[in-house]
């Protein structure tokens, strides 16, 4: 019996990293076994949930699970929304990095280094007292990890202006096959040396290796930030105003986007004044310095204004914030609706707006749900909302076929599949439509040069 | 004998392609086979010059080189400066772009596709037309092409705001190994789905295959710039300044430095009436709206006249581009001085500079050369300039040395071997003291996944 156990890998693993590191109590086990992945997904119970101190167990862990062949499913905060965190073998440990939560600004050199676990917002709301800015804004900032982020490539509203992720990153350290040690990059903004690893790395979905640490980019703070709301009784003026803004020298650090379905939603659940019969509505945010962002937002008035289009400026950081209520109160509005909610995040040229979106209303009469659509316009990324019951599996199937249309159509537009969620398990089954076999080939070919034993994330993104 | 013409590849490839698109003459051949790199290196006359018209050229090419095992050399401009499109085998085609030079702008979406031969600074002019800016400025930039741009990740004074090559490519098409085909991206802002294999093709160096075409975004144009030149007595006050203008909110579109010794070239070539004995100087550029940028210079004069430091602020156009006059007339003025220069692109923590600034004068010293240092020192990326007599081998031999004794340097302090020039030939040996061995492993498997023959530029960036 003591040999039994002593052979047991689980206990081989808490023996190595001490027993703290190791939780294996059946309640833990299931609970990291989910994320916030809205549909049904296939989960297993892993044999135990490790939580890494630092660079040195994640070593240990790695050249143990490589030497008797255990999966690793490497999760942030579990704020997932396409399955990337859950593990889908029993022989597996999943990885949370939540005490490796540290980090570090050099203010000399604008650049943190941030421990995976790092919350997203805490580290934002550090460097902005500085007089720095991280822009990347998923809109789960608040509990989202930074190790998450970068295995997601996290965007949000500000990626507009300010890019996603990878465009932050400097520097990556991460544990590969065999518990081999990788560092990309430096700490400097330009480096052309070699091929990108690094932006290979982020957005990998935890499918290569193990970050254990990064150097990120960090941008002067913009002083002041002004909002304007715009009402639309067209579509095709959706599109027209965006390109007249991005003509005309305003560089907008947001650019929202409420179809009529969406706006009426949040009349519905809050009242809060926005007209009912509106075709969208868009709301423009720009950033800078105090008489840099009112000449601006004074330029987005004209430009509407010019195009007959209703709008309302704040001039003021009180009355820019009131505008964004509407925005924010979009997730309980819809959850007040109905209980379940797929949320896609597709991107399509946004110049088709007018054309997509009725054939996106089409495809939720074809299976008789209610959709609401809602987005980054100015990237082109939507969120389209597909509501249901959830206790009515009939219809939870119609939602799921509609989001498989929805798929075909948005890359019939030569768009993306994903914006911002990223392929996980969910979306997997579109993602050769998008990367073709000649792209699929060499997904596969780097999948193995990382980790030639398909132990770090397996069966998500593609099948090996 | 006719039984043998029909064998040769060339003249097998000139029936495939087309007479005109194979230059077989021996003096395009030698014209072909040199690019812009200042120093001596090997490099081999090729079979002939391709000149693809489309994309079907270049897969037919490709298909037959992997056929019958001929190298091929991809080459934007020339203007290369480490050897990235010199031939260093003689059974080769140099595959130059020229000919595929159209581009079409797609306003409603701010993007542009563009084939490999369009000319940087004709994109840029024209777009700009439009209202819409495309920011990568190496300063080559009037005669590279957007091809050469991608393949080395090419980036200038302006990416410390706005970022390099890379940031703005979203889709890319490109043939690799046997002549398949492949399409990256999509003409979105927002992807998230796969690995980037397109940001891995970007800056590869033309190792991994050819592109034929790209998509890349294109953001609105900065109404005005405004530029400052501050003079400074110590190098510590560079980096101090530097840290707290970029921490006020103010984000500069360029910041320059010059050392003291370009300060006297510049005075002895053209006497601009720069302080003779200052220890450095700095431009300080801003862009946005009109008065957006009157706000920020101001914020930047106030920031160094309370550090006591000598400022100079224009405010307007017609002055601030005299302001550029002395950063301008550096290279002419260094080529003054010696007949030879070799202007290396290392990249440092900036915060390093006065450190890292008399050090770099120690080797200049040891190898009895004159030094200039300039660049981009918001990014660190300094162009550290030897110059030497081309016609005395001995001297020019010291200045090899020098260069190598800088990049061990620059990698003591965690820097980057380069910024912006690429590997190509000449910092070859250099890449595997910044991957590491493991690193090293990763970039030939990935070279093999696109090009097992190894046909793909051979001998650069790395050996197999």
């Amino acid at each position: 019996m003591f040999a039994i156990l002593k052979r047991d890998p689980v206990n081989r693993l808490r023996a190595l990293l001490g027993d703290r590191k190791v939780n294996t109590s059946i309640v833990e086990r299931k609970l990291y076994s989910y994320d916030a992945t809205p549909i049904p997904i296939e989960r297993s119970v892993p044999l135990g949930v490790v939580f890494p101190e630092n660079k040195e167990d994640v070593i240990k862990l790695v050249e143990f699970c490589y030497e008797e062949n255990i999966a690793i499913f490497p999760r942030g905060a579990g704020s997932g929304l396409t399955g990337g965190a859950v593990p889908t073998v029993e022989k597996s440990f999943v990885v949370s990095f939540e005490k490796m939560d540290s980090f570090k600004v050099d203010l000399e050199n604008s650049v943190v280094y941030a421990e995976p676990g790092v919350v997203t917002a805490h580290l934002q709301e550090y460097v902005e007292k500085l007089g720095l800015f991280y822009p990347p804004d998923p809109s789960s900032y608040k509990y989202s990890t930074i190790g998450g982020n970068l295995a997601e490539n996290a965007g949000g509203p500000r990626c507009l202006k300010y890019g996603v992720t990878r465009n932050y990153v400097l520097g990556l350290e991460a544990v590969i096959k065999e518990g081999k040690v990788i560092k990309l990059g430096s700490p400097v903004i330009k480096n052309v040396a070699g091929y990108d690893l690094m932006g290979l790395f982020v957005g990998s979905e935890g499918t290569l290796g193990l970050i254990t640490g990064a150097t990120l980019k960090l941008i002067p703070k913009p002083q002041e930030r002004l909002t304007a709301l715009a009402v639309f009784q067209s579509l095709e003026d959706v599109g027209k105003a965006v390109t007249k803004i991005l003509t005309s020298g305003v560089f907008p650090s947001a650019l929202e986007f409420m179809d009529r379905d969406a706006i009426r939603a949040v009349e519905d659940f809050k009242g809060v004044g926005l007209p009912r019969d509106a075709e969208g509505l868009l709301l423009i945010e720009v950033d800078g310095t105090p008489s840099g962002v009112r000449e601006e937002i004074g330029m987005v008035e004209g430009i509407l204004k010019s195009m007959g289009v209703e709008v309302k400026v704040s001039y003021d950081k009180e009355s820019s914030e009131k505008l964004w209520t509407a925005r924010k109160s979009l997730g309980p509005a819809l959850g007040n609706l109905k209980s379940g909610k797929i949320n896609e995040d597709i991107v399509v040229p946004r110049s088709c707006l007018a054309e997509f979106l009725p054939r996106v209303r089409q495809i939720a009469q074809k299976y008789n749900l209610m959709v609401a659509v809602f987005g980054h316009i100015g990237d082109g990324n939507l969120h389209v909302n597909f509501l249901y019951d959830k206790s009515n599996p009939e219809e939870e199937e119609r939602a799921e076929q509609a989001v498989d249309e929805l798929f075909e159509l948005t890359l019939s537009y030569d768009g993306s599949i994903t914006g911002e969620h990223g392929v996980g398990l969910t979306k997997k089954k579109f993602l050769s439509w998008q990367f073709g076999q000649v792209g699929m080939e060499l997904l596969r070919d780097i999948k193995r040069s990382f980790d030639p034993k398909n132990l770090f994330n397996p069966g998500k993104v593609f099948d090996l």
